[in-house]
């Protein structure tokens, strides 16, 4: 093998044993194992655990970011329901790597670590604003995607947590719960509330969105 | 100045300085000179910046955590609201050490630091759950009580970078956030309608839920 070769046989290994387990608990000798190299030969491509886990983090962002892409047809919940199906995918594959990464601790917060979610971050904010047709946010939109963002990560990580409710409702459900965070801060913001008013009117009443303003309504009366 | 006493002078002192400027521009030196001693004194009272940092941080804890103690009567949104109120004077006085610490990083990611933080959100937790009169969550209603304490976080995060929106404003958002995720829910789980319905029925039209409500009424229709 080819030098950048053997480097991406490495990398693709070590994520997939830094997914299904917290990366504190992945050795190096386990990961050169498991590569069917010797433990010296990994540290001649990595010079040390952190930067083989940031070289797998790394494509694993990019692996995420790539999720988010969707094509701009069609009404915008069942968009972002088909984006979440898919992020819900790679959750469920990086499960525990995931919830290491994301709860935080030593063994993951590096700089660099920090960078390449931040990246993911601003990737799935930067296609949602292009969804919205909106090519600079007010700070309230800003605030409603971004910290929508956040509850989306919040929610995939209680979900691993047992995974105690079916993941299929949780993927419709943040759908909704996007819809439900925008309506809140119309109130405070008129371009919000274009914004809002413009994605629901091309909803079906069958889609998530839909759905949502029927169960409000009637909880409301 | 006895031994306890000058520990507890130094944790102010250091909390002062963590809260100001992000705990890795904060030196040893520094908190030496700010306290008035030298800088071998402050290490025969704490082994080095991190276990004062961890001392500081547990003194902010407590003091967060304490300030969502609110009395168990009137509405549940006024209450939630009082407390919301707490919540950003805290992140206003502690901003810059409260965004590096939530941000991750290795300077305060310590496995002392992360259990410190998710004290004070279960501490958060607790009191959402006693408030609403529950002593068992359901596995959707610990999700939109421990997805919303996230998107407080969130909030007060983005709030911090630049303050561009007026925490007012957010503070009252938040507590119609909580309405709005618990209504998304509440669709999935009877146990969740019932307990958003009697929250409900106590709100007087004027509080921030029964503004939303309002509200979503007129954007729905």
């Amino acid at each position: 093998m080819g030098v950048e070769e053997r480097r991406q046989q490495l990398i693709g290994v070590a994520l997939d044993l830094f997914s299904r387990r917290s990366p504190d608990e992945v050795s190096i000798d386990e990961i050169a194992s498991a590569a069917g190299i010797s433990r010296p030969l990994v540290y001649h491509y990595f010079p040390g655990k952190l930067s083989l886990y940031e070289a797998a983090l790394k494509r694993a962002s990019e692996d995420l970011a790539s999720r988010f892409a969707e094509p701009r047809e069609g009404p915008l919940g069942a968009r972002l329901h088909r984006v979440m199906g898919r992020f819900f995918d790679f959750v469920d594959e990086h499960g525990p790597g995931f919830s290491a990464l994301m709860r935080g601790g030593p063994a993951v917060g590096s700089t660099t670590t920090n960078a390449l979610v931040d990246s993911v971050r601003q990737a799935a904010f930067d296609q949602i604003l292009s969804h919205l047709g909106v090519s600079e946010a007010s700070p309230r939109l800003e605030l409603v995607v971004r910290s929508w963002i956040s509850l989306a990560e919040s929610t995939a990580l209680i979900w691993l947590d047992g995974r105690r409710i079916p993941r299929a409702e949780l993927e419709k459900q943040l759908v909704q719960d996007f819809a439900a965070l925008a309506a809140v801060s119309a109130a405070y913001d008129e371009g919000m509330a274009a914004v809002l008013r413009g994605a629901l009117r091309e909803e079906p009443a069958e889609s998530p969105f839909g759905e949502l303003v029927g169960r409000l309504i009637a909880l409301a009366s």
